[in-house]
């Protein structure tokens, strides 16, 4: 793997778009820096690795990944201390499971010095795209599609890797209200749902849309075939509170291994808060419910942080959660916050200082 | 729906890059005819139908389709008889399909009467490209997909619908050796199995080359559960003919609805042959090869047209089959290829004259 800084060849931006951007009404996810990394795969191997003017792509209406949905994706933030200093967060787990990821998806491995080099070199650029304040942060999305021209059913030989770059604040603004998979299911055993392919999310719409109908955000997946275990929400790992043990679903090749939720089970273990990664059913969480027992479900993601969950609806029931005078979901959001925005110590080593 | 023909407008190439298409070596699906259908969704509407010349698009890197895999697609041919008439081949299904993938996958519906005025122009320029002689066809790719910007993972407002022609001919060469699924699946209860929706081709890409090198073209996928059911292959119905019985797996959530596969059942019910449309297990499907039972087994898409399995593998086993004198996937080929390329009574009618 080549780690000289001189294979990416950067074309700047004449004009920055900075001015024009309004920080305080951001939609996630739709304002993107100036600049994007791009490189392409042919002949076997990944090569003209750039660096350019965020922009549109000429690209034929024949590519694979318009057909075969042949892409995967990663999601990862930049954040900025109150002394202007950028850090990532544990990027060499994204870094890693993108090629997990696209492995699954037969698509080639990218090289991690390359991977990095990228990283260092659009934020040194887009700098002041990253704002400071907690609750604000550069959201970044390096993704791989296939770009070979045809239409049969078969691995393509060409493809992008690419990263963009979009500003963004909180992803959901207030507490979520979930609802519990009944009908519905997200991924199968030997299937894709442990990579971040890009197919997962798109299936996920229309029962998430149903859901949105009835007033929920989001919907916590279950197994495909009994419906009886909680895997984990569209975007997010899910946690829930009994008394004060911290339960989780195992990751399995259904389930993504969330990068927060490992930091999650991290601090936990470090702080003393007891914490059981099993198959928690259903059944379990209703009697916990009814009894008192549960005192918190909340979410784990990039995106999302942590989000707590204020109410599940499952059979047409719902269930109304308080958030405890002890929130778990408050003291691990404070908790990785400070982290990630250096404004405590990093006992772990998870912050990755970056420009 | 408007019917009117000025809905579309046609912008014509000045040359046709027919003369310089080699149709004796045509590799499927990678060479594309002089036009293309193009329509967008936005603002809650269908909108600027166009015909133009095969060319590529200027897309945006965040467009949710390479992000989120929100796309769904068709496969339909055109044939051109004796004469030079050409037809489609009950081109009513593909439609009703890909409204129902779209819907499945939070796209928006395409209208019928705009799908057929499309066809009917695009085969009106492209005539030349679909050749005659049995075997020789042009492949319509019609598809839609989200054009959205943004990496917010929720369904776009903006989408794309295109209509591409291939002209092609057989897609397998020789006779298909498949291996039975053990460990990886396609669908899920729940999921969007029973949708042409593009994630879940490439999700079979990885597990399909894992056969591949062991010398097998494709994989038979059963339930993600027990892996104990037959269900599909990657692009094919398929058929098990148990002494004289045919048998094939009924369609569910998990299985495509596949046209060819409801048109050999139709078939074979009008010719008097017994059919069973019932979950076969892969138990059943071993005895029945150990003790001769087991006749032929043979794939059904539009692609493949009837594609006959000269070996499975299960368990390091190969079972090899011998094509019987009197073979249902020889006849069934027969029978479907005269009915679309105008050499036989259409009883059912299933031609679409078209240009
Ligand atoms: C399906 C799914 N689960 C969980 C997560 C959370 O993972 P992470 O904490 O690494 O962002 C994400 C988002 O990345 C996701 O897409
Ligand atoms: C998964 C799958 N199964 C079966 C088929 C066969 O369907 P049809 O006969 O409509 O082409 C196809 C191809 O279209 C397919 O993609």
């Amino acid at each position: 793997m080549n780690t000289s800084t001189e294979q990416i060849t950067v074309k700047k931006v004449t004009t920055s778009r900075l001015p024009e951007v309004d920080f305080d009404n951001l939609v996630f996810g739709s304002t993107f820096s100036d600049h994007m990394f791009m490189c392409d795969f042919k002949d076997g191997a990944w090569q003209d690795a750039t660096i350019l003017p965020y922009g549109n792509l000429s690209i034929s209406p024949a590519a694979k990944v318009f057909h075969y949905g042949q892409a995967v994706f990663e999601g990862m933030k930049a954040f900025k201390d109150e002394d202007g200093n950028v850090f990532l967060f544990r990027p060499e787990e994204n870094f890693e499971r993108i090629n997990k990821s696209s492995k699954r998806m037969a698509i080639p491995e990218f090289p991690k010095a390359l991977f990095f080099e990228a990283l260092h070199k659009l934020l040194a650029l887009d700098k002041d795209w990253v704002k400071g304040g907690l609750g604000n942060s550069l959201y970044i999305r390096p993704f791989a599609m296939a770009t070979q021209v045809g239409v049969a059913a078969a691995p393509a030989n060409e493809y992008k890797f690419m990263i963009l770059m979009s500003p963004v604040k909180a992803y959901y603004t207030g507490d979520v209200k979930v609802t519990i998979a009944q009908k519905y299911s997200r991924s199968a055993n030997g299937g894709v749902g442990a990579a971040k392919a890009a197919g997962n999310y798109g299936a996920q719409f229309y029962p998430t849309n149903l859901a949105r109908e009835k007033g929920f955000q989001q919907v916590i997946w279950t197994d495909a075939d009994e419906h009886k275990y909680l895997e984990e929400a569209g975007t997010m790992n899910v946690f829930f509170r009994i008394n004060d043990t911290l339960i989780t679903a195992p990751t399995s090749d259904r389930i993504l291994d969330g990068v927060t939720r490992k930091s999650v089970l991290a601090i936990a273990e470090r702080d003393g808060i007891e914490t059981d990664v099993r198959r928690l059913t259903v059944g379990e969480l209703v009697a916990a419910a009814k009894d008192g027992s549960l005192k918190e479900i909340f979410g784990s993601g990039t995106a999302a942080v942590i989000s707590p969950v204020s109410a599940f609806g499952y059979n047409d029931e719902i269930f109304e959660l308080e958030k405890p005078q002890d929130s778990y979901s408050e003291r691990f959001k404070k908790e990785l916050m400070d982290i990630q925005y250096n404004r405590a110590q990093d006992p772990f080593g998870w912050r990755y200082p970056i420009a």
